[in-house]
């Protein structure tokens, strides 16, 4: 009973918060285990020298908040709340919070596709004004179960040189979408899928929801780890692999050729699938990267390919597309339709002629030339401020860094954020990408698309600063 | 071994065709019923007088199409077609042919959505314009986890009279998205749902991809059959209701307003919730029919309201929202992120600006009028050509007429839709809309949305003649 001494002295606070509070911290602090019975109320307020209600006041308060469950005729217990769970939500209502005011006040490296301030708007107006006059209302009203036929013919010959054939292709609303209607597909009730740790949260997301078991194998330079990756394979029957093949989220590390051709031979002797998330492979800067997805390397019939055009693009556009194997090709068409039926027609359409008319291919080609610059000045501040605070590897593309915290360092990421959110300057932190949030606690992410150069220098030094 | 008697004295077709032809034929009449064991090979060959080969090839023949299962060391076993499921296929497949084809040359009875010739693209395109002119790329960049703030104030000024918060709604890609986000919210793995019979095929598809325990009860003049319903009530806990409650798909049927406060009453007794697909209210003919959502009569919280603009609006906006208890906001705005993470902003922005406009009321006062007389003539046909062959009720508003072929007549819809296909007439099959496809047979729905008055005169003397 000792650990409840509490002084309930506060003046004006009525004593079942205080009460709360303090039985809320002891959780937190792991004090109290999870599952762990709470003093009867009566001795408890004995104890404390209160009225029996103001315990009853204050356990209700505590379940309300998610810190203890009552089991009737048995007392209440304490519920050690998910401190991920909770971050998740703390993570995005702050990000909300300060995207609806004014954005323009804080150093926001938690961005995750490029400035709208280097997309021509004019060109994209143009492009729409041309299929409205071109289909009329058709533009808003058809649609193929498939996708608007212009754009998967545009994507068969532009990205894919004809290889691909434009009705294996599957238009999407975006990559999130894409994950989604594979999974419905493919995955069932404990279906096993191999994940990357970490890995993007919105696929985690998706794999919990469809109640699969989830392995992960630790990313490293150059690819997961083969070896943990075939034991898992031996032990059990796995369905599918997401993986993200260049600049993966967070780590920023892309797979080699050699590491892409042993998983699609794994895949090939163990049955299985690989779910390849080609997110941001336009962005190369460092010339010894060549570009070959797992698909363009696929001898078996064993990869589907998912394509955002939202991440590079436009995020408010909602499009990308799929590629399946053919014996997932109807179920995933299935899946589609019963998600949403099909995507925006009109927006399709004007993708298909920014493709045609070229602008893709120079805004992708401007984005290059900006985000190289952007790449290689904020590793050179990386290195001169965080140097000996921080490890990391430059990923030599895409729009991110990932950031260990050296041991020697005391803070973990979750507070990290919280004391550069005080000043102004906005992290993502690793807690978000693992099946297991703690394990990211030594580990952040910094986006530099949103910001200019300045202000990566001085958001550099703010997290050097509080790292001290 | 008597059924399997069989004639193989057919010139230059192999026997093996012959005799899977046959074995097909038994199982579809349920001669041969579901999971029987086949004879032996060795015993169907001697029976037969043919080569053991030639069985051999007729049982790998029916597992190839999927009317035999092969177990190992045990032999063959017989699997009865799921109708439907190949029924579904071939109508997709017929639709999407004739969509990619000719249309014009088809009397679409089909159709479940306005007809775009109504539409006036002109003044869709100049709020594009506006919007991109005032809004720039951040029309198509900008994502808000509820969807486009005005979008959102709109829908709560103009179409709940503030009654409901704009913080409420939340923006979904169509009603179908709706359906599969509020699903993946809600329902888990042998949770119980009820349905309304028949019902929406989409909404039965994701609720079986949920893996649901659907319970269906029948549709009646004025609402689902209360007493069966509360029966189901009683010895299931029951997570959902899906329901429609004007010119239900596919029976046209709407809801009393007494009957929707029952069920509101029966929601709140035994703790469900009411998904209500709010599809196509806008157009009531009938002056008697009073427009009362299950929404606005619910004082308990117990309804999920989804609304489509793609249906009465324009298919290829996806475009749809949502209002949810507060129980399941979060969770519901969790799902959507995880499904798609928001809806094409810009169309947000332009329809947002069409209802502020009024264009959407004049809209739908247009439709109302030009509906109304063709809904007239399409009842005025049918009871002229039709109605001593088929039963049905007017629905007095909504696209379409479910019709009940007459006992007396001896053709069942599955027939009837190919029939009417090779005289260039569509009609959708009753078969699409229940748990059990065969529940359908003697049902079938005609569209009149986008037609003419030509082709509807036509196209139901064609149904009459088939029915002769």
């Amino acid at each position: 009973m000792n650990k409840y001494f509490i002084s309930l002295l506060e003046e004006e606070t009525p004593k079942y918060i205080i009460i709360t509070r303090h039985i809320k911290k002891l959780i937190d602090a792991n004090k109290i285990e999870d599952g762990e019975r709470l003093p009867s109320i009566r001795g408890l307020a004995e104890f404390l020298d209160v009225n029996n209600v103001t315990i009853v006041n204050a356990y209700k308060k505590l379940q309300s908040e998610g810190y203890a469950v009552q089991k009737i005729g048995s007392g209440t217990y304490a519920k050690r709340k998910d401190i991920s769970k909770n971050f998740k939500k703390e993570y995005s209502e702050v990000l909300k919070k300060i995207s609806s005011k004014a954005l323009y006040e804080y150093i926001d490296f938690t961005g995750e596709t490029p400035n709208n301030a280097f997309f021509d708007i004019g060109a994209f107006k143009n492009v729409i004004n041309e299929v409205l006059d071109r289909d009329g209302a058709e533009a808003l009203v058809y649609q193929e179960a498939l996708g608007y036929e212009g754009l998967r013919e545009s994507i068969s010959e532009v990205f894919w040189a004809n290889k691909v054939n434009s009705d294996d292709v599957l238009i999407v609303s975006g990559a999130q979408q894409g994950i989604d209607i594979v999974s419905k597909a493919l995955i069932n009730t404990n279906d096993s899928v191999i994940i990357e740790r970490p890995t993007y949260s919105g696929a985690l997301s998706v794999f919990k929801s469809r109640r699969a078991d989830i392995f992960e194998v630790p990313m490293e330079s150059g690819g997961v780890d083969v070896e943990r990756f075939e034991k898992i394979l031996k032990k059990n029957k796995i369905k599918c692999f997401y993986t993200m093949s260049y600049f993966q989220n967070p780590t920023g590390m892309s797979y080699t050729t050699e590491k892409k051709k042993q998983i699609l031979r794994l895949a090939q002797i163990y049955d299985f699938y690989i779910i390849e998330d080609d997110y941001l492979s336009e962005l190369i800067y460092d010339k010894d990267i060549e570009y070959r997805s797992f698909k363009s390397l696929d001898e078996n019939d064993r990869v589907i390919y998912i394509k955002s055009f939202s991440k590079i693009f436009l995020p408010g556009i909602r499009i990308g597309y799929l590629i399946s194997p053919i014996k997932f090709k109807d179920s995933i068409q299935n899946s589609k339709i019963n998600t949403d039926i099909s995507t925006s027609s009109l927006m399709q359409r004007a993708l298909d002629l920014y493709i045609k008319q070229g602008f893709w291919k120079d805004y992708i080609s401007n984005l290059n030339n900006l985000y190289k610059d952007r790449y290689l000045f904020t590793e050179k501040c990386l290195k001169e401020f965080l140097g000996k605070k921080v490890d990391f590897i430059s990923p030599g593309g895409g729009l991110h860094f990932y950031l260990k915290i050296r041991d020697c360092i005391k803070v973990d990421s979750i507070n990290l954020f919280r004391m550069a959110k005080n000043r102004n300057v906005l992290i993502t932190p690793g807690t978000l990408f693992y099946k297991n949030p703690s394990d990211g606690r030594q580990y952040f992410k910094m986006g530099f698309s949103k910001t200019n150069e300045n202000n990566i220098r001085e958001g550099v030094e703010v997290l050097g600063h509080l790292m001290e």
